[in-house]
């Protein structure tokens, strides 16, 4: 296996559109649903284009549906008359002050005043949608919907009293004009070409793409009669293996045709693809339609070594193919919805795109509706990846709206947790549950699990702050309760003082005091540790070679960040290079599912008892943007939506480092070298906080540093200025 | 207002296809699908068709889904290797042990041998269904079905244990071939004409299709341009009154046409349409397409008054009306399926079609889905009225299956009724609770009120017996605990011995003493009550001129059973004149949703503030099929599904009767005079019991007459044999 060679630019050159990820603007007339209905509709579509071998092959956790009935309205005060256009995706109708319009309900004339305008529209196939749009009455996330209005009469034409009805604000995206209708949304799409072609033994072609991509294959001027084999490969050994590859497409020309272009009827993943025609069929060109989604890279870095900026551009290239109608897993398979991938998904999102839709999007087709039947995607550690999600999303977004609309969601899926918990409190995996924690050997997952209850305790306490924000005072109080009480018996039971660790389980009444490194270093990144207890994880676990290693991207994107924030940026440097361009030198151009350095040939293509079963572009993968952007550029929100926020630059043992991080209302600018720190703010944020050390007395162009112990300093940063620091790095 | 002279037999003359409505025979393949779904998604297309002056009214409370994504699985052992044919509703995979196939779908070959055959839908848009016919193998009601089937497999390839997963059987009706898909699913028409054509002094066309009827109005040889209006009455002012009939259409040829047919989008209720076209459109002909559900009258009644005769026909017609995909409440509005008018449509239906395919699906639809957000239609006694159906359900037909199958959504809707009781566990309306009882002057429905609790402990009763169908003992002995506590309350709350009666209710504490039929007589219907508060309640309030009189045939369907329990069928057989007659007086040809005797000219047509809102065919009108069959034939199951039941003939005044009960697996036949009772009963069941008195001592042609008090006698009945027994009527 030659290593290929890659251009860094050219790798990551990207279509770019409009933004279409991001959200309406305030003040323009947008396509409007019941909130989080058209994610999990979406997500229906999307979800089930998964293919093996040609075979359909779905999710095995319920799907839902969007209410098919909504009733949505507005109370306006219009100072003049106003003429507004309707366009709804379903059947409809429009009433004024509760009286339905007969005859054209497509323009519809509103007297001025006070009115209360109303559409209540119907569609099982699509989501239920509206479009509004006049001078002073427009469809925005301001209108009131409901599923059930109980608007009933009695006898006499005397209205109910509405008061059981729970309206919430709705939902919306960027369908910004009436004919962009929603259910009609696709991703974009732009031809590619082949960067190869070899003609193999067999007659069939081989085509190389030159890296890991995604779409439509489309056969050119295509003469003759019978059935065109396709076979993808992400792998050159995938593409050849007609028998084992994932996926494959089977186009038949039933009857002759005369050069005649086609397009493969779904999206694949792949670098390579077979093209297997009978001489029967002559096919004049093969190239592709790129699908993508048009997000904007509003985060940067780059530093003085080459193969982290490669390994950084790489990662971005695969958070990019894996970022699509939603945050998935891998483009070959499952190209589902996975809760803990997502949660890693979102964190890089902060880091790259910042793009907030596609977060709610995902926050709402994992959740799925009520009833809660089973853990998110089945799984119990991704229930609680969920909430946790729910918290990141708050705390880089400042989104109250976001998490006031899915409390009640967030509250029946904890109730679901804690009807499952046993007589200590703890959750262990119940029939139906999948204890995942991660791919590795020796984990057992049965029993009571301290990771599992580590993250159980992080949920309890992030349903209390979002109760908080909802202002439910009651239920912040409880959940906060039932946490600390959660923390005191996760201590007590699964601390243990002489491997200074946490244990992994309890298992029939019995302590396996076996000790991995996945409680501990959640425990470290989520703050759960005393001074003296952390310094024991980073010596014990983190540190220690004696602790089975990790071999998937997946934990060791926690893995990395509890390196970093025990200060081992050092190591974390070292092992990016050595694991991220590990892939690269094996030839990746997108980071995988799994990585064992060990492993040689084909044989690292397997998973799942499948020649080829692993995705080699996997979103878990992409894990070095999170960790550049966080914990080198060293900028997190200390406030809900970067009101207040940190600057922490950590060089890692590199010689400079420079970036850029986004946030909702502008991005932040940092370059650091041995010297010198340079951070620029723009946009709406209150303040900031530089913190650095220094051996010398450092110094700035602009506002005051302050000395908080020996050699540590800070320096407030305010926006639009430029700030300069002078200082001798550690 | 003249009396029609209405034709018996005429009036009811119905098309009759095959029966549609019932179930697949045993043995056949059928089309599948999760149980309930294919209800509550056709209930949302039906529902979906009201229109109120053309603009469209849907229902106030939520509309569910069907499961988009189901897995339908059958273990199977194979003599030989079979050759099966498959059709899918939706995007489907099949497997055969757990491996998907691919290549052709839709011909497969089996091996012989133990299998598991499974295929997994998605459909959207409408209901996943599957079938499946070979030789061995067919897609029936004995196959598993569930819409999550946690089918993980670990990084190994390994699968997981699936024992969280619940399967249900499969749910299905009657579509028996590979190309009646159920979502092609139509009700069948047959064109019918009008009996007279008036022209009306505007131009305009006034047709009279002789009789209430339902269905699609046809254009016939149509010529021109311009705007068709039709205004539909089902009484003649609301034909004429242009800009009060409830229902109209509005027909645009907007390029000219030249002899044209067409046919209007949707059905409508009427027997009155005035077209109204404009001088440039000239039209042939028009006629109507009579839809309708092709269910079999099984039932039959008649006896020596031929107004009762007539009423009968009426009520039968006017049920068959208003059976349709569901049944539903009237036909010209709402067509919405009302848990307290379908009860009574499935009370009447066992004594007419006895089709349980149409009580399956309709309570289906009106449970829907979990979670429960409001009572059924927003109506506390709508929720009420569910439970007791489902009861009937089961004691007419012993269809455990269903029981079985819809308990756990029993359940849940019972969790929710629990979760609003107050501190003294009655259940008062809260905010959102529509509690209607009845349309009746001064019945305040504020507080708790007895007659609720009375419905809440039948239901709670009700719980307690399906809960032992379903071999749930700790739920049944919990629900017959709750069940007598509530009643045990009931009586010592409400029940007023001066007053020799339930009282009304409590209002913030205190009693409110007035004094309703509804408590009392459902009391006596559903036996709660002592012989000695039997009579009082007879005395005091059923025969007591000076209680409110009831005016909607809804509550007179529960009185006058109340009565026929007292056996005071006298009094019924006047009242069913007095009251049914009336309205066939004033020109009824279908009953009415109300009836006020008093009520004069078109004045008798107005309800809900509206001049023609009031139903002229309303199911709930049609109760003497119900009252004629089951107290006056005197045929109920004494043990579920008429393993045993009673033949209880009552003449009621009358001097003879003769008519014949239908049950799941045959029917009962009865003659009675004042000197003879005949019974012969075809089909299965254990036994039968004649109850009747005597003047003097009977005889019969069969078995042994026995003696069980002064005058009183039974006759042990047993199928196939024709009993003749000579008695002297009291």
């Amino acid at each position: 296996m030659c290593a290929v060679t890659i251009q860094v630019g050219d790798l990551y050159a990207q279509p770019r559109g409009s933004n279409l990820t991001a959200d309406a603007p305030a003040g323009q007339a947008t396509w409007i649903w019941y909130p989080g209905d058209y994610a999990v509709w979406l997500a229906n579509k999307m979800q089930n284009r998964r293919t093996e071998r040609g075979a359909f092959l779905p999710v095995f956790w319920k799907m839902d549906s969007h209410y098919v009935l909504v009733e949505f309205h507005k109370d306006i005060n219009l100072s003049h008359p106003d003429t507004i256009q309707i366009a709804v995706e379903g059947r409809y109708n429009v009433k004024i002050d509760g009286k339905a319009i007969t005859g054209n309900l497509k323009t519809i004339q509103l007297p001025k005043g006070q009115h209360r305008l109303s559409l209540k529209v119907y569609n099982q196939a699509a989501v239920p949608a509206i479009y509004v749009k006049g001078n002073q009455v427009i469809s925005d996330g301001s209108w009131q919907v409901t599923f059930e209005d109980k608007e009933w009469i009695d006898a006499s034409g005397k209205a109910s009293d509405k008061s059981g009805t729970t309206y919430e604000h709705a939902g919306y995206w960027n369908f910004n004009t009436a004919a962009n209708k929603p259910s009609a949304f696709q991703l974009q799409t732009v031809p590619a070409s082949p960067v190869k072609r070899t003609v193999l033994p067999s007659g069939s072609v081989l085509l190389d793409f030159g890296k890991e991509t995604f779409g439509f294959i489309r056969l050119k001027e295509v003469s003759g009669k019978g059935v065109v084999n396709i076979y993808y490969g992400e792998s050159k050994a995938e593409a050849l293996s007609r028998d084992s590859c994932e996926t494959l497409d089977r186009i038949e020309f039933t009857t002759p045709v005369n050069n005649f272009d086609t397009t493969t009827a779904s999206t694949k993943a792949f670098r390579y693809v077979q093209i297997d025609a009978p001489k029967a069929v002559k096919i004049g060109q093969v190239d592709m339609l790129y699908e993508y989604a048009p997000v904007t890279s509003r985060g940067a870095f780059s530093c003085s070594d080459s193969l982290i900026n490669k390994i950084w551009q790489v990662a971005a290239y695969t958070l990019h193919l894996n970022t699509r109608e939603f945050f998935i897993d891998g483009i070959k398979r499952d190209r589902w919805i996975w809760s803990g991938d997502a949660n890693q998904s979102f964190l890089m999102n902060y880091y790259l795109y910042f793009d907030q839709p596609t977060v709610k999007r995902t926050l709402y087709a994992l959740r799925g509706k009520d009833p809660v039947t089973s853990h998110i995607n089945t799984i119990m550690d991704y229930s609680f990846y969920w909430f946790m999600a729910v918290k990141d999303y708050y705390e880089y977004s400042g989104d109250a709206e976001l998490v006031k609309t899915i409390y009640p969601k967030m509250q029946t899926l904890m109730r679901y947790c804690l009807s499952r918990t046993d007589k200590d409190g703890f959750m262990e995996g119940l029939s139906g549950d999948w204890v995942f924690i991660d791919w590795a050997d020796h984990l057992t997952k049965k029993g009571a699990l301290s990771f599992e209850q580590l993250l159980f305790c992080q949920s309890l306490e992030t349903m209390a702050i979002c109760a908080n924000v909802c202002g439910d005072k009651a239920g912040a109080k409880k959940y906060q309760n039932l946490a600390s009480q959660l923390k005191a018996k996760l201590f007590s039971v699964f601390w243990d003082s002489e491997r200074h660790a946490f244990i992994h389980r309890i298992f029939k009444g019995k302590k396996d005091e076996a000790v991995f490194r996945y409680t501990n270093m959640f425990a470290l990144l989520l703050g759960y540790l005393s001074p003296v207890q952390r310094k024991e994880v980073i010596t014990h676990v983190l540190l220690n070679n004696q602790v089975q290693a990790i071999h998937t991207p997946y934990m060791r994107f926690y893995e990395l960040a509890a390196l970093c924030v025990a200060d081992s940026q050092k190591v974390v440097t070292r092992e990016i290079k050595s694991y991220w361009g590990g892939m690269l030198q094996k030839g990746a151009t997108s980071f995988w599912e799994e990585y064992d350095p060990a492993a040689k040939g084909d044989a690292q293509y397997a998973m799942y008892g499948r020649p080829f079963g692993k995705s080699l572009c996997h979103a878990w993968g992409a894990s070095p943007i999170y960790l550049l952007g966080k914990y080198y550029l060293g900028v997190q929100p200390t406030s809900p939506g970067y009101k207040t926020y940190e600057v922490k630059p950590a060089l890692g043992g590199l010689k400079w480092i420079k970036g850029s991080v986004p946030f909702a209302k502008g991005d932040i600018q940092i370059y650091c070298d041995q010297k010198q720190i340079k951070v620029k703010t723009t946009g709406q944020t209150e303040k900031g906080t530089l913190i650095f050390h220094s051996r010398t007395q450092p110094r700035t162009n602009l506002g005051t540093i302050k000395q908080t112990s020996e050699q540590a300093y800070t320096l407030e940063l305010h926006t639009g200025q430029q700030y300069v620091v002078n200082y001798e790095a550690i």
